[in-house]
């Protein structure tokens, strides 16, 4: 697995997930947990959540366990989710308005101050009666005035690959990439994170053929 | 990392991956390509490809490469892509209808059946011309009728939880899971694939923070 600053990526993707399961834990009302109960919460082993909680210096106290909020906002911090950077989507088709309604991107680090597309009977309409699509012809415009950091991919390889030419020369350096285009083969300082739904649908697809 | 079958989770997880460059090589006309030239393009090593296969039988001749479509053929061969699985969609909100519409079931091994909600305004409604959205309260009889065997969950946590329990009880052991409900935990013969959009966004944030 490659590492960032001496942290394995695995243990970095454990993180929002022990960020989630500590906010189900606080919303239910549980003050203190020990690290047992968590791994076996989340499907861990103890000892790899002390391992994992370590890298970052360690939390919990041997044979008290962890405090739920304090733990949930140490790990908040080190994911940095009180942050409040500028986002754009790219692409408002049925991809790209499902992020933008779905994702909760306000208390994830983000705010989402704009959205856009290509396709006429899109522009102008709204998501969620707030944000409204715009033509990705202003673009270039909208960034040099409001200077978002991370655009989403909403959009199909090709115009993804055309966007993130112009999005890399706007400062825009930072994707959450839904295309199936390689954006660190052509600029390996960017900072990138891919979901591939349909690598998840064919690991899915092998899974129950061999279970 | 957990494995199937003595083959390793990160070993699954990139047979997608180079089935969808496998596939990007044989659209752009390449009929062979050495494990040099593949690692370079999937940023991997060329010593990982030849692992990674060789846990498949191995596909390749020393020195003179990977005969693309062929390949290609193999590993849509391993992943079983193309079977044609009964699938249905629970919850047709943004989500929902982003997945049923975006995604392309029928060239994954799947074949989308039946969307499925509760709320009424959106009873009634078809994705892209095509599927409607049914009632929930049909989903006993459609299960019976139709045999689905795998179900796609975009719905919140409660009411996966719920819907989950239904589900299994019709025969439905497989999953998609958007929702952050944990199925494993209560019936760990489930083949369950997860999709955690916000544990991504939020590894982003992280990342951004730490480049």
């Amino acid at each position: 697995m490659p590492k960032r600053d001496g942290i394995s990526m695995s243990v970095i993707r454990r993180l929002p997930r022990y960020y989630r399961y500590l906010t189900e834990l606080e919303q239910a009302g549980v003050n203190r947990i020990s690290s047992k109960e968590l791994s076996e919460k989340m499907g861990l082993t103890a000892s790899q959540i002390r391992q994992d909680l370590n890298c970052f210096g360690g939390f919990g106290q041997q044979g008290y366990g962890y405090i739920v909020d304090q733990l949930r906002s140490e790990i908040s911090n080190i994911l940095r989710l009180h942050e409040k950077q500028n986002a754009i989507v790219l692409g408002a088709g049925n991809l790209g308005q499902a992020v933008a309604a779905y994702v909760r991107f306000e208390t994830r680090g983000f705010v989402l101050t704009g959205i856009f597309d290509v396709n006429p009977s899109i522009i102008g309409t709204r998501i969620h009666d707030e944000l409204e699509v715009q033509d990705v012809a202003k673009l270039e415009t909208f960034c040099q005035q409001t200077m978002p950091v991370m655009a989403v991919l909403c959009v199909p390889q090709q115009a993804a690959k055309l966007l993130v030419d112009q999005l890399y020369t706007l400062g825009v350096r930072n994707y959450w990439n839904f295309s199936h285009y390689n954006i660190a083969r052509k600029y390996p300082d960017a900072v990138v994170e891919s979901v591939h739904l349909s690598d998840s649908l064919m690991t899915l697809c092998y899974l129950m053929g061999n279970s």
